[in-house]
């Protein structure tokens, strides 16, 4: 069960990037310890021979996945699965009492019907669907404290919603003008042998996909619709760049008020985040490189205006495996928990 | 002097990149030869002492800059020198009977105030100024054919207009939506020691940098304003990428016409470009890879039209080395001279 | 049948970087021209779908393997096949009077026992493998000249035996002290889908593989055995390194003679070679750069002798997929029509 | 002074890359605390001015460098400057009674002979060096536990004894057959703005340096020397490797007795590190990668016997800036304190 005091843990589908960045922080996090760690294709095999540097370091086997089990041994389960199989998983889960943190795409929308249209596929979980709170602290802190079942933010979005949020949310933008220009590394696609993930392929190179219709496109939108207020639009390209961690997505929006100048924003940025301790807005003139976050749960804020053209843009930084993912899922295990935000998580970058 | 038929060939600052991708291109080109190569800093040394892997392929030592001796010398001559330097020797080459390209900022601007504006400096040479060509053969090539003196594109820019043209011309969109997020490799800072451009640095990250006040901003503002008709304004961001070369403009704009779908956007895309051998518009749902242009004059280009928004998004790829500099000086070149614009110049890509 | 006067060339097996780099290079040559690209995995596709930054540069399509139809077709044939199947295709080539260029180790081996022992499988054409010529020219060009099936030396043996050649041949070394420590960009795995080539598991890292049983040991040993007169083993390590192309042998033996200094090895190396065109033996002091070659069919060397430790060290730099691959099979093509060995072939670097 | 019980540390020199490291592992440190911070160039600077990443992270300003000050301030004293400075500084500190830990070369020698013929330069403090020790945990243990002043090991030095030590101490090999061929990531030149060291130049590249002439030979041979119990010469050879981070050392060496295969030797090195817990010895047929060690104080060593040629190949991956640098000193630190050797510092990897 675990050392006494610290909370047992389990991770459902832990061969993928989220599993090992969620392995590594949380042998490093006082309040809980992982005890169990599933997945049907690696059963039974060492998780150190999926990742050889943690041979004689982390001391875990790989289990098949019987929800009854992790169960009775976990209090707190994250599903690091490919989008549209943790909602067979969550409900029994949920049931037996556990708390469930899902870093897929499963309880990220209020309305299943926007799930189902981008993502296909039938859910009969509607109404525990219906209960799931969305998993990025900065806007959501007090009612994820209280959820027992968290849909996290995807990567792309948590980076895109903390540069839009206090723009949406105080009415400073004209909302159709977003746009939002994404850039992340590779590990965003998993670790999957695909042509274009290859190192021979992608190095040296950089190219969009998903143009128009992305499926972090509604996501986004969900949110900065609730932000507004009223149903809006963003405009959402992302791109592959030739690194391994990092996204940094470049928002533009045009003001509605022209007089507003950069300093105001910072001000206004920094008020909004006052609170939250992952979020680092720069003096005027600094503009994140995505290389300062890697490592940590932060998300670093650029900003800037053109008075020219009177448009905000801003700059938003963060590694897409832990504030985007891993990292994002442990500081809304805290909140739930009734934990430190901070808890057991990094904040100096691994630089350079 | 040179092969019987070759012209002579002067390039003045041969020690950067853009001097040595002249070199490497116009030792190919059937048409030419250089025959000097200037630079005062260098001067007296073996050109590939500068590049060490030249050493027994090109045989040319670096001189000093005499601009007697070239105009003696030379039918053509390359400048490729930082911003204020070429504004000083161009008028005595071409008073001599020179052709000359420029590779820099200083014979880009109609108007030397917009230069005066944003590279400082005091200009003398306001007569000559204006009797320079826009060096983007793909929208001036006949005024290009007359030229004694040639500014050529910048490499953001050229990436920017390829994308913009088309739509701009044809007042297919509205010119005050149009923005501009470009990225583009570390060569395009030149080969100089600075900390931000190491590997150690640069590597593993990404960042934007001259937010809403780059200075490649105001040129592609010139040419955008004379393709729509009148005085317009654009948002360009710049972006740092962790390889070695390449841009990649993403180009997004709200459509006039709610009604276009890509499949026209590619039509008149094509129809704009049909003489112009060096641009590739791309098949419906295809977006170029910036290595797709690596060692190639090539400038890709991809078409997306998002229906909800009604946005277009252009995504246009360049070596910047190449179409972005070198390559476009010698594509200028070639209609100056009265060759075929494809003379002597990469079209398949160094890939992967 | 292609141009007049340009011989028509057939590649079997062309959707590698093999084949990608042929069908570029050849496309550069004033005597050859691809008329028949074969493929049964991509038969009846356009070569351009898989290489999308071909289309509209490359018009050619995949075709079903039909030797006899590729044998009425050309009179020249690549194979770029993994290694055992071109040794079904070379003898239907041969008896029909087709030259062909193997780049795969089928045809690499005079005894077959080696061959079998390292790469398994039966083998039904020893009488044929026993007329292959090794495809190196700067140690087999006269047999080259003559052979009507050549079996090209491969990507890492490429740059060790240019590095240990003139040491084996004139005695200066004790062959059983040489050991080979190479490193090569991730391309060199080819264009397959593997985790371990990912970028995100490549980049930023680096570690060595097949220690002691690699299976260009035996290839290395044949030669070196018969540069020396006598059976000898050599010691070979490859490292995938975090890069596309590129490939540096650091070659170390101990010298009979500690008499020898460099300069006396640099003007062994450099008459070893001064027919050589594609070899640069490098001046005392400097060491190859593999970005020198990139791009290029050169083989850069460097030479030290450490008197502390009477060895010498020898670093051998290529592009390994020109000179180790596809430009080496197009130098091999060039001895047997008859033509200059640097016909059609580039040897300015892609740089930087 | 900090917090109660933890040791005030300072560091000087700490702008560079062994600067920001010490700052970052020690703020995750139990039993010691930053308190000073010195650098001439950028006294008076907030430390985040040199790292804006480090901006409300880190609260401490570069200070000139006052020894008496520091001496009264600090109880240990990290040295993290260019070699033949610390020497200037080490004695005043010693004098008044801190532990000193000197990262550069000028306290890593018995002999300041040997010290003076590779590095040059005139030392007044022969006296104080010859009590220095030096800090490589793994082999010197015990007298770093009772030293005030440790000359910590260099990068390359740490990852070739580490695979050497085993075999010179027990007899194995023949020691002038070693030769050890070494890998290192670009940040091991150190945060200077020098071309080579650009991404332009060195992405996509790969080359030796130093040649039979680095700077570490020396150092490398008289621990070898000291474990062999007779002088000894080795072959060394560095490697510039187009990533940030990590050096891998693949050593070479003739068996005394041909009869040891692998398995023997893993056990062999198994015992001689059992008590190192920051050593990992792999099982046979794993090979490391420098990326496993990434981010931790690890050394991982891999172990093949090549019965072909009676060699041992020894392949010991370190993260450069950690095990090579800052980590060993926090290492020898925790010793020096007497405090586990592993307390504070990291050891999974940031991986991928």
């Amino acid at each position: 069960m675990g050392d006494v005091g610290r909370v047992p843990v389990g991770i459902i589908g832990a061969s993928g990037y989220g599993g090992v960045q969620l392995v590594r922080l949380l042998a490093d996090h006082p309040g809980a310890e992982v005890v169990y760690l599933g997945g049907d294709s690696s059963a039974g095999k060492p998780f150190s021979s999926l990742y050889p540097h943690l041979t004689n370091c982390i001391d875990l086997t790989v289990e098949a996945i019987d929800l009854d089990k992790i169960a009775a041994k976990c209090e707190v389960v994250f599903l690091s699965l490919p989008n549209g199989l943790a909602c067979n998983m969550a409900p029994t889960l949920i049931e037996k009492g556990c708390k469930v943190l899902d870093l897929s795409a499963d309880y990220r929308f209020e309305n299943l019907e926007t799930y189902k249209a981008w993502y296909g596929g039938e859910r009969s979980d509607s109404e525990l669907a219906a209960t799931a709170v969305y998993g990025l602290p900065e806007l959501y802190r007090d009612r994820i404290k209280d959820a027992q079942l968290v849909g996290c933010a995807g990567c792309y979005v948590t980076a895109s919603l903390l540069a839009l949020a206090p723009l949406l949310k105080q009415g400073l933008i004209v909302p159709e003008t977003a746009i939002i220009d994404a850039k992340s590394g590779t590990s965003g696609g998993g670790r999957k042998a695909e042509i274009n993930l290859l190192l021979a392929e992608a190095e040296g190179s950089l190219g969009a996909y998903g143009v128009g219709r992305h499926r972090h496109t509604p996501e986004i939108e969900q949110i900065c619709s609730d932000l507004a207020g009223h149903d809006i639009k963003v405009q959402f390209t992302p791109h592959l760049i030739p690194m391994v961690r990092g996204i940094l997505a470049t928002v533009y929006a045009t003001l509605r008020d022209p007089g507003l100048v950069r300093e105001d924003l910072i001000t206004i940025f920094s008020a909004f985040y006052r609170n939250s301790p992952w979020v680092k807005v720069l003096p005027a003139g600094v503009y994140p490189q995505t290389k300062w976050a890697c490592g940590t749960n932060l998300c670093y804020i650029g900003i800037e205006v053109d008075p020219r053209t009177d448009r905000v843009i801003v700059l938003s930084a963060i590694d897409n495996l832990i504030k985007g993912q891993a990292g994002q899922g442990i500081q809304c295990m805290n909140l739930m928990m009734g934990w430190e935000e901070t808890l057991g998580l990094p904040q100096l970058a691994f630089y350079p």
